[in-house]
């Protein structure tokens, strides 16, 4: 078998096994979309020779450069990259900051938000997105292939009734369109489901506990468990949710879920900032997994999501950067570099949270979150060539005393993204000589210069 | 009188009077080191014709960017920067982390720390350097001159003895160093205070209360005011110093300080993270000033510093980046976000520390608690010629939806400082064209590399 790409004398980490598996002077063989060989450069190179593997068609040499497993954003909307900034410093963030833009946003400019959103996050080294669709449209699923991303589309159902923005009282769910988006999650998934050789895996995503009605929240977990789908939804996200629940069903989220059989190791809650520490220590137990977004939830609720708790229960927790409209970023370093900061302000304890223990979550455990561990997540053999570059002769990585002692906490607390390289999702190239390889970058930002409105009226862009 | 520099059509962002201060269409006039005009491009424009300011040498069509103050980086130890993330996720930060490293730090290491230091914070938009020295050496002041950035040089004075890194007893102090240091910071105070037409002005610095002797701190306290210097110090830090504080004077720092006439407008406290608030509002009602350096202490200490009761009992707040063995990053962007990020953890509260006040924080606030706020930290006329360019049309600040709603948000919020486009200090251009103009960057980055070992043995470098 021939040799596709051979990366060489790299600062290897391989995240496979426990810590971040580092290599000092590591190889990684990738043939088709695959990864055939990794290890110590010299190991591989006599490995491929005696195995007869005489055709190397690229070699790359990683010298000074990190080489990782590409980075998981496991929870984003990226169909509302156009929000960002329009609700900061302020209460009430979805009710009255980001709905009012959110429900003015053209379909034109949902595609404009993904492409935005994806060529912030692609140059930062994201390759996977937990995709948390918000409209669900055929148009983003193209965007998808042309782009080259992997991508788990999150296929939501909602059904919320138009007393959504009154607040303090129990909306009314709305069976029809409860109906409508059930049915569209389901075209979705059986027109895009494992498309481009399986770079495009749907989840179901029932939207949020309050946002859909007990049968509802039922039919998503038959229809999950019939096309073995995992299940993401927003779970004990804010107080908004706790109210409702405790009007509509006397019940907190979690007891809710769990006597509906959705604590499993199948499904993966967001947020769980409202949850107490038994509730917590229950999702966990039961195997299901956790995203975090802490520089969403930090600016939008003032909030420390709880990953050190869960992951002290046993749990596995991912890394998500949810939305530009509340944490402004969609860049996986960012998220690592909060992740660590806000372990060690709840604990207020320098050593909770380790760069280590970030790197972990921004890679295998976010791949575990999307239930996509035995594809990507870590660098071994058999597993997808997702892979990026990061220069560590940035002067924002400068020195490296020795990897990976002070290079794991360079790349967690000190890059900012921009030192990544070269990023390769399913064995092709999407970024290399400082541009994106498979979108037109200049065309997007031209055309959200000119499409959309620099003057707000009183809310909304028009 | 001709204009040396117009900078028109900006966003821009004055930071003068009450919070940020934008114009729309903005224009900035410079002439030699000062700024002559300052307004609306149309006004400015109408204003030099009729003072018969004929000659505009050079204009610079600043459509798109944003038009800011220069930012201050209020607390910094430049000298430190080749340690970083040497001492991550730890206990004891400053004894078992950094100590063993920083007493190995050649003097041509030291210069090579303050220059990859400055090579990032210029990129980053930082202008004013209050750089609290850890080894005086004349080198460094050469290289602030020919760096062209603005300085505080913080002249250090501390007599700690060797039992320093023993830990628990009381450490014994050295006369003879205290002595030297003192002699030092003046000698570098008679040859450099004032140089650079004023760019570069010294402050006093004793290092911290348990650092130095009851006479040693009376005779800096002395020393400053025949000088007319401003005194900096890093004060209730840590609980090290509360516990030497209370075995050597049976007091904590902030009573110890105003019983020697520390707390007035002239005293700038760093970090107060063991103050209680007591004692916060004792030193902001005294004028004080308080320099917070949110990333460094957060990764050290997984402490939030004490800004937002500094700031409610009517004191003014600096930012700092503090060092590359903390924070990893030197950068006032990393800076006001995590202000921003911590400010609403602090107080659960999203409305707390909004992304205006971290500006402030980031410019005229910081201008105030280096006594500089008469040269800089504003857009005014009179004022020195310290400012920067953000090109909006990055990626990462897309969409401008209109300014200054969503665009000071992005500016604190989404920045990372690679949107800086262009860095004038003291009328003179420091950064255009992707390039320092007054450093061999790839020459720092290639001695560092080449100089610094790869591979550390149980401590320290060598």
């Amino acid at each position: 078998m021939a040799v596709d790409c051979l990366f060489k004398h790299a600062h290897l980490f391989t995240l496979a096994g426990e810590g971040v598996g580092y290599i000092p002077d590591g190889a990684v063989a990738v043939t088709g979309n695959r990864i055939i060989a990794v290890g110590d450069t010299n190991q591989v190179l006599a490995d491929l020779a005696a195995a007869g593997n005489g055709v190397i068609k690229q070699e790359i040499d990683a010298t000074h450069q990190a080489l990782l497993p590409g980075l998981i954003d496991a929870h984003i909307h990226t169909q509302l990259g156009l929000l960002r900034g329009v609700a900061q410093d302020m209460h009430d963030w979805m009710m009255q900051g980001v709905l009012p833009y959110m429900l003015e946003l053209k379909p034109r400019w949902q595609i404009l938000s993904s492409q935005l959103t994806v060529m912030e996050a692609l140059r930062a080294g994201t390759t996977t997105f937990g995709d948390f669709l918000v409209f669900p449209d055929p148009a983003l699923m193209e965007f998808y292939l042309s782009s080259g991303i992997r991508v788990r589309p999150i296929l939501p159902v909602f059904e919320i009734g138009p007393e959504l923005l009154a607040g303090g009282k129990l909306y009314q769910l709305d069976d029809h369109m409860g109906q409508a988006s059930y049915n569209e999650a389901l075209r979705l998934y059986a027109e895009y489901h494992g498309a481009a050789d399986g770079r495009i895996q749907c989840m179901m995503g029932p939207f949020a506990p309050d946002f859909i009605s007990e049968k509802t929240l039922v039919k998503c977990k038959d229809a999950a468990a019939a096309k073995g789908l995992p299940i993401q939804m927003h779970t004990a996200q804010g107080d908004r949710e706790t109210e409702q629940m405790e009007m509509r069903y006397k019940k907190r989220t979690i007891p809710y879920l769990d006597e509906h059989e959705y604590l499993d190791p199948e499904f993966t809650a967001v947020h769980m900032t409202m949850a107490n520490n038994d509730e917590v220590h229950q999702v966990a137990e039961a195997g299901s997994k956790l995203v975090v977004c802490n520089g969403s939830i930090g600016l939008i609720d003032g909030m420390i999501p709880p990953a050190i708790p869960f992951q002290e229960a046993g749990g596995t927790v991912g890394l998500g950067s949810d939305q530009a409209a509340g944490n402004n970023n969609c860049n996986v370093f960012n998220e690592m570099k909060l992740t660590a900061f806000f372990g060690k302000m709840r604990n207020q304890d320098p050593t909770a949270m380790p760069a280590d223990r970030a790197l972990r979550m921004a890679t295998i455990d976010g791949a575990k979150a999307l239930g996509l561990e035995d594809e990507i997540g870590s660098l071994e053999v058999g597993k997808k060539a997702d892979l990026i570059l990061v220069d560590t002769r940035h002067p924002t990585l400068q020195p490296v005393i020795e990897a990976p002692f002070n290079l794991t906490a360079n790349l967690v607390y000190a890059a900012r993204g921009n030192e990544v390289s070269f990023v390769m999702i399913d064995g092709r190239v999407v970024f290399d000589d400082g541009k994106l390889q498979t979108m037109d970058e200049d065309a997007v930002i031209q055309e959200i210069r000119e499409t959309v409105p620099s003057r707000r009226k009183k809310v909304g862009f028009m």
